[in-house]
Order: structure tokens, then C-alpha cells, then sequence
């Protein structure tokens, strides 16, 4: 490494630091925003975070920033990592026109409004003009990206989302999903339907006794409430930054079960957050690896933990205490049929573990050909009916339950859909991977103790930052890149 | 104007809307920091805050604005003196190099941090050097802010907190108050302990009733909560931006009427902002017109109106319904007892409405003769105590309740004391012009409504802006610039 090298190496991490710190601004408003923030504010909400993404691209687009780019040199996995990621996220920032950038951000707010109406009144004509302009600028960013990139324009977008898996691994992985799917879906039907019918624990619970247990069972996963808050939110997400992490839930007084799995869904996100390198603070390799990889982190805690057998074993009682009534309601085998109930339905959010992908696949292929130019916005509805009739045998009886139903694609997101269900099986990988390497995991859950298993992930996605794509990090975590088996082992265990 | 000088203006507006935005991000992080922030994020927080307000020094010396600033021309009251703020603005900020604001900010939080342990432990001598050096670089501060704007050193530091009234104003100002009190105050005193004993309210006062009553007084006072938030944290303070605004409070179980208090004087602070004038938003003619302004607010809500007759007639039967027990303890003529209580005492954050300015005149004394040179940073504990003893007749029994008890200095804030008690000040004059303008006003307070009043203010202060330097602006909302005289008559009215 020469000196030269290296002193360009270092103003880039004082640079890159700088973006950062605005990035933890911008998240720390955003958050504000969702959790806090009279509605009187959402106008100068909007010119802050403006202002803020506005200089931080400028920073990025600096040519400061392009000569000590090609200057630069570092060695070592961590610093080589880093500045590769610093190149890159500079190539993806610079191949974009600012017009395109602004005009993207202004048609997808626009577009996002128009929606609200339009799901509110199930009426797609209402909205297709706008979500057309939107598909428009993104087919536009698309193109750019790859010609920065050498991606297909596809994962280009996607890349913005998760890197190191393309579409060309996830086809053939969701379309043997969907192969396991026909078979597996009736097959845990029939099985559900000779169990004994589930117990619905009776309400009201109150807000207060549910704020407390979310605390605590968040606590129990791990999260330091030093550098965490739980808040309330009308749609829950976590944010804020790693020493000061923000997971929202919502509490509905006729039903726990929604805010305590939602919290401990945000809890594995939060925990991620976290754990990321220190050392690698405010750089680009120090942040999280994708939005795959964090979905794999808040489903292994809310799907393989909280619902696994020895967990609910501990819950149960738990949430008898603090709740009363019947305690039969709160019998791990009954929270384990409320909890695992496979069900047909319309609304992703709402869908089950088993089913869950179906809805990802659906909106995979779609907006993989609305981008490619293969689907135009006007047809959308109907493609939708069509693969959902194919994928689940139902037809949504309206566009709110059909290609309404999900804010991404009015807002811009595209590419993003595959992340839920990567991170889905991602999380059986590692859930396996774990077990196998730490004795006693499941011993520990049994009595609430997610130690065991928080020491694992640390070590081996917390704490490797971005360093890895998503596949090398699966490959280096477990052994193999992303491997559906386990994914599709856990639900065949769990539901056949 | 010329089209070119137009066009430069309209940049310069550009630019320093981009600057403002900035500062309403830093403003919602400080009070993110304050009310809500868990401790681990402290460290982030320092780094996001140093960031923004890095970028926002470049944004200010960028070469581009002295040329737009050049190049301008802007007519009539709003635009000329918005441009006139912007000159003035830049030349401040390029008139301390970098490294001087870099190496202040480090000195002042270096110093803070020791001086909390110092107070605790009422020990000058451990905090003495390092106040040293930050009253080294005000003083470096000092001359250079003098020798670009032509104020002397402490007026060029004083104009930073407030415009349009300098130390030569102050200083006959204020010996005039030390003449008044020295006959008025044990006046004041004699009459007190004629009046029968106030009778203090037995609590416990639940802290929910309190939040709601004090939410409730702030709207009433106009805070409409559709832009506003109430929180708590350990020193009360209002910030946040105008759309937008955030007072905190500090409840105590044991006694409510800091807490009520409080709020109402937030709450003043807050009208201020809620009150400027929409059309000059982010451009500095839009701002606050500084500190004594900005105190004004707050004084005239919770010294004028708060502790008036017609309004403790209203307050009374308020607070016995929300709290029971002895009605006589809510009585208005008890609660003016209570709340009028004069008291000689150490402590300015406690002391009452008449001995205050004298807390305020020796700071101002002892901090002008540091900044001048005349007084040694060793010398200083021992001069506050000769000045505390001739003003209040008391010597402080240890620098704790001495010359270490506020963070101001300490902090590097030199030329902020006198905001005050000119505030107090104009405080008592606008609402003497208020009462004269509008009919009815006192009548109005006695139902609780403060609406006569806040639409003069809305007119005549938060309206204005920052068109107007601090004198000017009570000249043309009075018809003379600060008058002590309305003070010590409300004063004498009051306590005499």
C-alpha cells in the first residue's frame, strides 16, 4: 500500500463517516416522523430530509470524492471490503442524472398519495397513471444503474436493496418454491384440519401489561434498552441508528399477539443493528449487508424462535400471568395451533409462514416484467389475478385485496419484494446451522434465554458487517450459499 | 433592482433556506437528545450534531455566497432587511477561522464536562484552567466578531443572543435597577411579612393530572398541539421549529407549580415561534429576534399574565378541582402569595421576579470584565461574592451556590445574561402597551383567555420576525425603544 494510497484511503472513511452521520440524522427525523411528530410538522419534516439526502448525494458526487477513489488503496478484508463498497456506492450515486433522481422522488410521491385513494376506493384506474410514470423513471434508474453496474437493469434495482444475489439465483429458487407449495399447502390443510381447533385467549389486554411484556421479552432477546427504545407507531419498523436503535410496535387492546411477535420481529432487526462492527462505524462496510440478510434476522427471532416449541414452552406461562383468564388459552400446544395457522388469504401482511412466499413470487414476476418492459401497468391487475389464482387457487375479489394492497411499487420500490422471502429461508439456514454448531440452543429457549443463539449470529452475520454479499455471508455463516432445503425441511417439520 | 441583483437574492434565499433546514434538523435532534434519546446514543448524537453543523458553516462560507451576496439587491422591509440579516450573517460566520470555532467547541464541552464535577463538588479551583482557555478564545471570538462588524468585543459576542442593544445601553439600564431594588427590595419584604402566611398545597399532585392540566393551560394560552408537543426532560426548555415545536417540564409528585409554571413559560416561547411569519420561513428576516425577544415571550405568559390577578382568579378553582384537598390553598389571593413570594436567595433559576435582575447584573458585570481583560479567571469567585453581597446582601457560603451555578460560561455562551432581564423587562412594557391597545384584556384573563393578548403579540412581536433589531422592534410595538421604567411601575404595583 503506498502512502499516497493510503492517505487517500483515510479522507474517504472521513468522508464516507460525514455521509453516514447525515444517514443517522436522516434516520433519527425519520423515525421522529413516524413515532413522535405532531402532523403540523410533516411539511418541514419533508424539506429536512430533502435538504439532508440532497447534501449527502452531493457529498457523494464530489469529484474530491471520484480522485481519492482512484487513488486510494487498502488492504485487508475489512478495508478492502471497504473501499471496494465505497466505489460502488459512488458509481450507483453518480450514474444517476439529479433530474432523474428528483424527478423519481416527485412522481413517487405523488404516486404514493394518489394510492392512498385509490387502495381506499379499490379503484386501480385511479392510480395507473401515476404508478405508470413511477415504472417509467424506475425503468429509466434501472437503465443507468446497469450501465454502471454491469447488471441487468433488474438487479440493478435489486442490488439497491440486497447485494450479492440476482434474480438468476431467485428464479429457480421460487419456482421450486412454488412446486413445494402445491403439494405442501393442501397437505397442511388437511393435517390442521384433524387438529383440535385453536383456543383464542380472551380479552381485553391491557395496553400497559403489553407494553411491559414487549419490553421484557425484547430485553430477553437481548436488546439493551441504553441504546433502544420501544415506541408506538401506526406501522411498525425499526430505525435510528446502531447505538440508538428505535423499534416501534402498535397495541390493540382486544389482541397481544400481533404487537409481541411484531415487536420481537423488530427486536431481531434491532439486534442486527447493534451488533455491527464498531470498529467499522459509520463506513460502508460496517453497515448491515442487505435487506435480505435483516429480514433473516427478525424472522430467525419472531418466526424460528418465538414460535419454535421449546420458546413457547417458557411463554406460555408467561403470558398467562400476566394476562389471566383461561389458562388453557396460553398452552404452548394452543399458542403453537394460534401461531402456526395456515391460512389462504389475500393480504401478504397477513399471510402465514407457509403461504408468505407465494405472495413474494407473485410480486417478484410481476414487477420483474413491469421493469423489463414485458408487463405494461395497464395489465397489472389482471396478471396479478391470474398468478395469484395460479399460486394460491383464489382470485381476489377486488384490486385493494389484489395489486392495491402494498405501498412499494407506488413508492418507488422495486427490486425489493424478493428480500422478504430470501431472508425467510436465509433464516432456516441459519436457524440449522446454529443448532448444529451450538449445543444446548434449544435448551436455553426453553427457558427464555436467546444467548446462546444471539452469540452465534453475532459472530457470524452481526459482526461481519457488509464484508460479505448475501451468499458469500450465507456460505461463510453455514457452509453454502442460500440453500431453500432447510427453508422448505422447517416447514415440513413444522406443518406436515 | 436589477434583474441580476433579483436573481443573486432569490440564490441567496435558496441558500439559506438549505441552511435553516439544517438547523431545524439539528433543532429536532437536540430535543430528541433531551427528552427521549437512551444514554448509549450520546456519542452518535455528538457526531450527527458536529456534522450538520459543519455543513452548515460550509454552506456559509461557500465562495459562491459572497458573490451572490455581492451581486444582490432586495427592496422593501421584508426583502432589504433579510438581505441585510444575510450580510451580516456571513460575515459573522467567515469572521472566525475554522480552526477557532473548532477549537471553542472543544474547549467549552471539555470545560462543561469538568464543571458538572466541580459544582458537585463546589471546587473552582478544578474547573479554574479550563474556563481559562475558554475565556481565552471568547476573547479571540470576541475580536474577531468585532473587527467584522465595527461592536466593540463583548457587544459583537452579546449580538449573538440579541440584536440591536449593546452593553452601552444596558449598563446605565442596569444600575438604575440596582438603585431601584436597593430601596424596593426591603420594602417588599417588610410588606410581606405583614401579609398573613401563604398556605402551602398538600400533595401529592398525581403526575398524569398535572400533565393534563399543564397541556391543557398551554392551549389555552393558543398552543395548538396540531404543531406542538409536550414532553419531559431534566431542564425544561422549548425547541424544535415553528411548524413544529417542542416544550418539555419536569413533573415532581411533590409540588406542581414549577412544573405548571413552566409550561406556561415554554409555552410563551413557543407562541413566539408558532407566531412568525409564514412567508419568510427559513430566511433569516423570519427568525426570532433574538434571545431578550424570545425571554419577553415567555415572561410576559408566565410573570405578567400567569401571576396576575384576573388570571389567578381564573386558575384557583382550576387547580382545587384538579387537585381537592384544602380549597383555601387555591385560592387566587394564596396563590399570589405563593407565587410572589419575595425571597433573597443564592440561586438565579430560583429566585423571584424582583431580585433576579440582580442575579443577572452581576453576571453581566463579571462577564463583560473577563471578556474585556479586566478581570482574571482566578479572581472570579471572589468577585462574585463582593458583587453578590452588595446587590442582595448576602455572601454565597461556597462557589456551588456561587459562581459555579449556572452551565453558561462554562459552556462558552458569553453575552447571554442580560437577554433576561431585558426580557423581563420588555416584558412588562409590552404588556403595559398591550393593555392600553386592547380593551378588555384583563377581562379576558379573568375567563382564561388569553386570545386578546396573543393576537397583539401575534402582531406586534411574533409577527414581525426578525425585521426589526431588539430596540426597534419595542419602539414600534410601544412607541419607545426599552423603557425599565414599565417594569419597576409593575414591579411597584406588584410588590410595593
Amino acid at each position: 500500500m503506498t502512502d499516497a494510497g493510503n492517505a487517500a484511503y483515510q479522507r474517504l472513511k472521513a468522508r464516507f463517516a460525514r455521509i453516514a452521520a447525515l444517514g443517522e440524522a436522516q434516520a433519527m427525523l425519520h423515525w421522529d416522523a413516524s413515532a413522535v411528530m405532531p402532523p403540523g410538522g410533516a411539511a418541514a419534516r419533508g424539506e429536512q430530509l430533502a435538504t439532508l439526502a440532497g447534501l449527502s448525494h452531493e457529498l457523494m458526487v464530489d469529484p474530491g470524492m471520484a480522485t481519492d477513489l482512484a487513488e486510494a488503496t487498502a488492504d485487508g478484508p475489512w478495508d478492502g471490503a471497504n473501499l471496494a463498497l465505497m466505489r460502488h456506492a459512488q458509481a450507483r450515486a453518480t450514474a444517476l442524472p439529479t433530474a432523474l433522481v428528483e424527478n423519481s422522488a416527485r412522481a413517487s410521491a405523488a404516486c404514493e398519495t394518489v394510492w392512498r385513494e385509490a387502495r381506499a376506493a379499490s379503484d386501480f384506474t385511479r392510480v395507473a397513471p401515476y404508478l405508470a410514470e413511477v415504472v417509467k423513471l424506475q425503468r429509466e434508474t434501472a437503465a443507468a444503474l446497469s450501465a454502471a453496474t454491469g447488471l441487468s437493469p433488474y438487479d440493478a434495482l435489486m442490488e439497491g436493496f440486497q447485494r450479492g444475489i440476482g434474480a438468476a439465483d431467485v428464479e429457480p429458487i421460487f419456482d421450486a418454491y412454488e412446486a413445494f407449495l402445491r403439494d405442501a399447502l393442501p397437505r397442511a390443510e388437511e393435517r390442521q384440519a384433524r387438529l383440535p381447533p385453536a383456543i383464542e385467549p380472551q380479552g381485553p389486554f391491557a395496553v400497559e401489561v403489553q407494553r411491559a411484556l414487549c419490553r421484557e421479552m425484547a430485553g430477553r432477546a437481548g436488546l439493551d434498552f441504553n441504546h433502544a427504545r420501544l415506541d408506538e407507531s401506526l406501522h411498525p419498523f425499526c430505525g435510528g441508528t446502531p447505538s440508538d436503535v428505535r423499534i416501534t410496535t402498535r397495541y390493540d387492546p382486544a389482541a397481544f399477539a400481533q404487537a409481541l411477535l411484531g415487536v420481537l420481529h423488530e427486536t431481531g432487526h434491532a439486534l442486527y443493528e447493534r451488533g455491527l462492527p464498531d470498529a467499522q462505524a459509520r463506513q460502508p462496510v460496517g453497515e448491515a449487508a442487505g435487506m435480505a440478510a435483516h429480514e433473516s434476522q427478525s424472522l430467525i427471532i419472531e418466526m424460528q424462535v418465538s414460535r419454535s416449541d421449546a420458546f413457547l414452552g417458557f411463554l406460555g406461562p408467561k403470558l398467562s400471568t400476566a394476562f389471566g383468564g383461561d389458562a388453557a388459552a396460553y398452552a404452548p400446544e394452543n399458542l403453537a395451533r394460534l401461531w402456526r395457522r395456515v391460512q389462504r388469504g389475500f393480504i401478504r401482511v397477513e399471510a402465514d409462514e407457509l403461504t408468505y412466499p407465494a405472495h413474494v413470487i407473485l410480486r417478484f414476476r410481476l414487477e420483474r416484467a413491469l421493469i423489463g418492459g414485458e408487463l405494461a401497468v395497464a395489465d397489472l391487475p389482471g396478471a396479478w389475478n391470474d398468478g395469484f389464482a395460479r399460486l394460491l387457487g383464489l382470485t381476489p375479489p377486488d384490486d385493494a385485496r389484489g395489486c392495491l394492497q402494498d405501498i412499494h411499487w407506488y413508492d418507488g420500490a422495486f427490486g425489493y419484494f424478493p428480500s422478504y422471502t430470501l431472508g425467510a429461508m436465509a433464516a432456516a439456514q441459519l436457524m440449522r446451522a446454529a443448532r448444529i454448531a451450538v449445543p444446548g440452543l434449544d435448551a436455553a429457549l426453553a427457558h427464555g434465554d436467546m444467548a446462546p443463539l444471539l452469540g452465534w449470529l453475532r459472530r457470524h452475520v452481526h459482526g461481519q458487517g457488509s464484508r460479505l454479499g448475501f451468499q458469500d455471508l450465507l456460505r461463510e455463516a453455514t457452509g453454502k450459499p442460500l440453500d431453500p432445503a432447510d427453508f422448505t425441511a422447517h416447514l415440513t417439520d413444522r406443518y406436515l
